[in-house]
C-alpha cells in the first residue's frame, strides 16, 4: 500500500475546520482511500468517497465535494495542479517505493547512446529519486539538466501527459532521459521535445527508445489531418474537466474553421469519447481539451479526430506537426512533497 | 422532426437578458439540439452545446452551464422538474406527433379487462393526448381517473421513471391504462402501484399486460436480497445527478447497516456502473439514487445491488416488497406546454 500521510491530513483538516470531505482516487488507489475514509471517520470526520474514476489532477472533484456538502476534497494519486477549486484540496501523491538506481546502471549503456548532456524526467511517482539519479549519472561523466518545467506541474523534471515544460531544459541536451513505467509519458515527452528519448523503467529494468514510435504516430496523426481534408461540419469539442477547460483556445479554433469556410458547433462534454457524439453525425471533430484524447484514443473515432494543431495544419496556416501542449504559468516553487494543500 | 418552439425560446431568452446558452439533449433530439442551436446562433446568441448524455430532467447540466459562463440552460425532451439549478433553464419537452385513439380502440377489449374504473396515465410524450383518450374510454362507459402526481412530474396523468403519483387516484380503481411505448415506464406503473396495468402503445398498436413481468421482477430482487445475506461490506452509492441526490435517505441506510453490525461506506458518483466500483470490491451495494439502476442494471453487477427499502427486507425491519419511489411535494400547477421555464 502506498504512503497516505493520514496523520498529516488529519492535521491538515483540522487547521481548516472541515468536517466532513470527499475522497477522489484513480483505479490503482481504491484500496487506500477506503482504509483513508476508515482512519478518519474513527477520528469523528464524515467522509464520502467518489466512485467516478479519476485520471488526473486535470479533474478535481471540487464542485461534487461542494454540491456535497463537504469542506475540503482530498485528491489521491496526483501532485498539485493550479487551478480554481471550490474547496480547499489536499492533493497526496502516490510515491513509489522503487529503487532507480539499478536500473539505471544495466542501462548505462544506452544512456550514453542518448550523449553527454542530457534532460532527465520523471513522473510524480519517482520524483523523490530524481536527485540521486542526476548524482549517479554525473558520476559516470554525463552533464545532467532537471528542467523547472511551468506552473502545470508541481515539481523541478516532473511531466504529465499534457505538460512536458521539465524537458525543455535551456542548456543545449543531446537527449531526454525518462525514468518510469509505461509509453504514456516517454511518448509525450519525445513528441513534445523531438529529442532522442529513452525511457527506463525502474520496475523492470527495461530501457525502450521512443522515437520510432513518435514517427509512427505523427505518420498516422497526418493521415487524420488527411481525412479532414472534404470535412464540412466540425463539432469543437471542450471539456467540463476543471484542468481541461480551454474556451479560448476553443473560440480560436470555431473562428478560424469559419474563416475558412467550415461549419463549427461548440460541444461541452465531461468524459469525451465518440459514441456519446455518434448522433450528431459531424464530419470531423476537434478535441480542445485533453491532447491525448485524439492522440490516443483516434481508432475509437470513425470521424477524424484532430487536435487544435492539427486544424491549423489541415487549414494550410502552419507547416510543421507539434503537440498541442496545455501550459501553465512561471512555477515559483515545489510543492510541498506528501501533501499539497490548495486553498 | 420535434416541435422546437424556437421562436418562444428566443423570446425568453430576451426577456431573461441569456446572451450564452448550453443546450442539453437526450440521444434522440441530437440533430434538434444543432437546428436550435444554428438557429439562436444566427440571433446573435452565443451557443454550446453539450455532448453528455443525457436521460431525465433529473441530469441538468446547470452547474456545466455556470463554469461555461453561460446565462441560461435549455434542456431538451424532458419536462420541468423541481430543483435548486445554478442558472435559468427552460426545458422543452418532445410531444409525439401520434394518435392515440386508434390505438385505444383496437385495444377496447383488453382494455375493458381491467375493470370499469380504470387510471390514466401517461409519459410527457403523449400528455396533450391524454383529455382525448379520457373523453374516448368515457364514451365507451369507462370510468376514468386523471391523477394529479406530485411535483416531481410537471403534468396530470404524466409518470416518469422514479414517480408513478399520477397513477394513485383516490377513487377506487380496478387497474391502470398507460399508453406510451416500450416496457420501461409501464413495468415502473405496475411495480409502484401492484394493480393490473395495460400499456398501450399509439405506435405499433399493441397492449402488453404487465403483471407477469413485475411477478418476474420481484422474484428476481428477492434473490438479490438473498444473495446479500452473508454481505459484511456495504457500497453505499448517492448520486452527484442533481434531481437524484437523495444524502438523508443515504445517512439513513448507513445507520441502519451500522446498527446492524455491517460496515458502510458512502460512495458518490455520477453515472453509477459497476466497472467503475469493482476496485473498492464491496460485498453488496444499496443505490440510493435512481431507483431503476438496481432494478434494470443488476445483471451488470457482479455483487448483489439493492435498493434503500431492499435493504429494509434484508434486515427484517420490513416485510412487503416496496418500489423505491422519489417523491416530490404537492404538485400545484401544470407547467406550461411547450416550453417550462423555472428561474
Amino acid at each position: 500500500m502506498h504512503e497516505l500521510y493520514e496523520r498529516d491530513v488529519l492535521t491538515k483538516l483540522r487547521e481548516i475546520g472541515a468536517k466532513k470531505i470527499l475522497i477522489q482516487t484513480p483505479e490503482g488507489l481504491k484500496k487506500e482511500a477506503l482504509y483513508l475514509a476508515e482512519f478518519l471517520r474513527k477520528e469523528g470526520v464524515d467522509v464520502i468517497i467518489s466512485g467516478d474514476i479519476n485520471y488526473g489532477a486535470c479533474d478535481p472533484a471540487d464542485r461534487e465535494a461542494r454540491m456535497l456538502g463537504c469542506d475540503a476534497l482530498i485528491h489521491l494519486g496526483h501532485s498539485y495542479m493550479q487551478l480554481n477549486l471550490d474547496v480547499p484540496t489536499i492533493f497526496i501523491p502516490a510515491f513509489a517505493k522503487v529503487d532507480v538506481i539499478g536500473a539505471l546502471e544495466k542501462n548505462l549503456g544506452k544512456i550514453r547512446r542518448l550523449g553527454k548532456r542530457i534532460a532527465l524526467v520523471t513522473t510524480v511517482q519517482h520524483i523523490r529519486n530524481l536527485e540521486s539519479a542526476k548524482t549517479f549519472l554525473e558520476k559516470n561523466g554525463f552533464n545532467v539538466s532537471i528542467g523547472d518545467g511551468d506552473s502545470r506541474v508541481s515539481f523541478k523534471g516532473q511531466v504529465i501527459g499534457c505538460n512536458f515544460t521539465a524537458a525543455k531544459v535551456e542548456n543545449d541536451i543531446e537527449g531526454i532521459l525518462f525514468i518510469g513505467a509505461g509509453y504514456f509519458h516517454p511518448i509525450g515527452v519525445a513528441l513534445s521535445t523531438r529529442k532522442p528519448t529513452l525511457a527506463v523503467n525502474p520496475y523492470s529494468g527495461d530501457a525502450i527508445w521512443l522515437e520510432r514510435e513518435v514517427e509512427r504516430i505523427i505518420r498516422k496523426r497526418w493521415a487524420q489531418i488527411a481525412k479532414a481534408y472534404d470535412a464540412q461540419r466540425f463539432g469543437v469539442i471542450v471539456s467540463t474537466k476543471k484542468g481541461q477547460l480551454r474556451l479560448g483556445d476553443a473560440k480560436r479554433v470555431m473562428d478560424l474553421l469559419r474563416e475558412h469556410g467550415k461549419e463549427a458547433y461548440l460541444i461541452a462534454m465531461n468524459y469525451i469519447n465518440y459514441p456519446s457524439l455518434e448522433g450528431f453525425d459531424f464530419d470531423a471533430y476537434v478535441v480542445v481539451a485533453c491532447p491525448r484524447v485524439p492522440i490516443d484514443d483516434a481508432e475509437n473515432w470513425r470521424k477524424p479526430v484532430l487536435t487544435p494543431k492539427e486544424v491549423e495544419l489541415l487549414l494550410g496556416v502552419r507547416e510543421e506537426y507539434e503537440f498541442d501542449e496545455i501550459f501553465g504559468g512561471e512555477r515559483r516553487k515545489d510543492e510541498p512533497l506528501g501533501i499539497s494543500l490548495k486553498l
